[in-house]
């Protein structure tokens, strides 16, 4: 394998690279990279084609998943050797497993978007572990994507893609200034959008025909979605809940309205 | 309203009992309480019956929401003024709200369970947010309890609490030592047991025919259902996903068991 360099202090430049990415927001989107911790984030990334910037990983970690190592070292720009400490030290989670990396995030713009193809929007959705949740459904349904607006948390937070599984990885990710856009676009692209509210004058999610291209957009999670998504939707849909509930956890109703919307297709 | 007494400083023994409550599910467990903070939950808790063993409020909240204090004190053992400073220093919160409670832990016992009832079972769930989410979905889809292991996360955490925005005060949560006596307590109910798994060869939950009473039990975030869990349930349910997914997050399948289990009665 080959090693750029061995690290052994945490103030190398790197590792402060690193921390930095690690927590802060406008530091991952101002150098367009972000970092992700253990093996089955790192080999994901590899799988994804991610472009990966660093690799930083421990001769235990090395020894034990030779071949995993390899691989994931063949596709990054750098490669370091350092020690389970300063993994330690830089990592979110309190057990990195000897890897983590920096990598570039991925650019998908307007014209990626496939003609018929169904999405997720997310307007304004602030717990990362919800956008997670919420993009591992999109993937387990067969989605082809999530548009976002710009006011919800950075889906390449290191809670998010822990919390995704990897499927933010896998997915591409558009991110749209506001939702008037996200529409445009769905109108411009054969996809009929469903806004998903809490009214019960909305069509139930049990009779709507989900047969073409769909947009179904979640709000965020403490005020839902916004005037102009709701006004600005083809259909308002709701989940039919007991009366003395108000609404569902935004991953878990983003999760069952994806699941009505793709069902027919796994028969 | 009745005020026992002013508590101006944070060495006060009920704040101490507090904060200690707030940060130990063991001194949860040992005492029998439990806490909750802000308006929404403290009001829920009051609704629900939950016996209140104690409010603090702050001056603020009490001329914001008089009516709200009121009936909340009405209800409570003991009555403390206190200040924001002293609230938002025991609080798990950043924003208690000027509102806080110390609760009895609801003691509900296998008499309770309701022949050919509604249940959801969590074997060692230990995400509370999970916990939380899932008890909000049970309570939509109008569930008669959550049936739990002893190795799963506190209910009664914080977290837990608020995620499930009060529908864990309202939904009776019965504790188990384990699966199997889940188990033997719904063949004794009328109630069919259903074993979520991963596992194409299970039934697939589009099939299934909920017309009775059931279970469907929902294993740890990492390992999923036990084997006991498995070979004990007279009925295995998948969900259908993409072949390149391995699972969902576990409130994202609960909620979607749930909802297919009940969708026909809200036609």
């Amino acid at each position: 394998m080959h090693i750029t360099s061995k690290i052994t202090s945490k103030n190398n430049d790197m590792v402060k690279l690193y921390s930095a990415l690690s927590a802060s927001a406008s530091k991952r989107r101002s150098l367009h990279l972000f970092v992700i911790e253990g093996r089955r984030l790192c080999h994901e990334a590899y799988l994804s084609g991610i472009k990966i910037e660093a690799m930083f990983y421990t001769p235990e970690f090395c020894s034990k998943y030779s071949s995993s190592a390899e691989e994931i070292a063949a596709r990054a720009e750098n490669v370091y050797e350092t020690t389970e400490d300063i993994l330690k030290k830089i990592a979110d989670t309190v057990t990195p497993q000897g890897i983590v990396c920096i990598c570039r995030r991925p650019e998908h713009d307007i014209k990626s978007v496939k003609f018929g193809g169904f999405y997720i929007a997310l307007e304004n959705v602030s717990d990362p572990s919800n956008i997670g949740a919420i993009a591992r459904s999109a993937a387990a349904f067969n989605y082809d994507g999530i548009m976002l607006t710009r006011g919800s948390a950075d889906i390449y937070s290191p809670k998010a893609l822990r919390a995704s599984m990897g499927a933010l990885l896998r997915l591409p990710v558009i991110e749209f200034i506001g939702i008037e856009k996200i529409l445009e676009t769905c109108r411009k692209s054969g996809i009929t959008s469903y806004a998903g509210v809490v009214s019960r004058d909305a069509e139930n999610i049990y009779d709507v025909d989900f047969s073409g291209g769909t947009l179904i957009m979640v709000g965020n999670e403490g005020h839902g979605l916004s005037t102009a998504a709701i006004n600005g939707a083809e259909h308002k849909i709701f989940i039919p809940m007991s009366a003395k509930t108000e609404s569902l956890n935004a991953a878990a109703a983003a999760s069952i309205m994806m699941w009505e919307s793709r069902k027919k297709s796994f028969i």
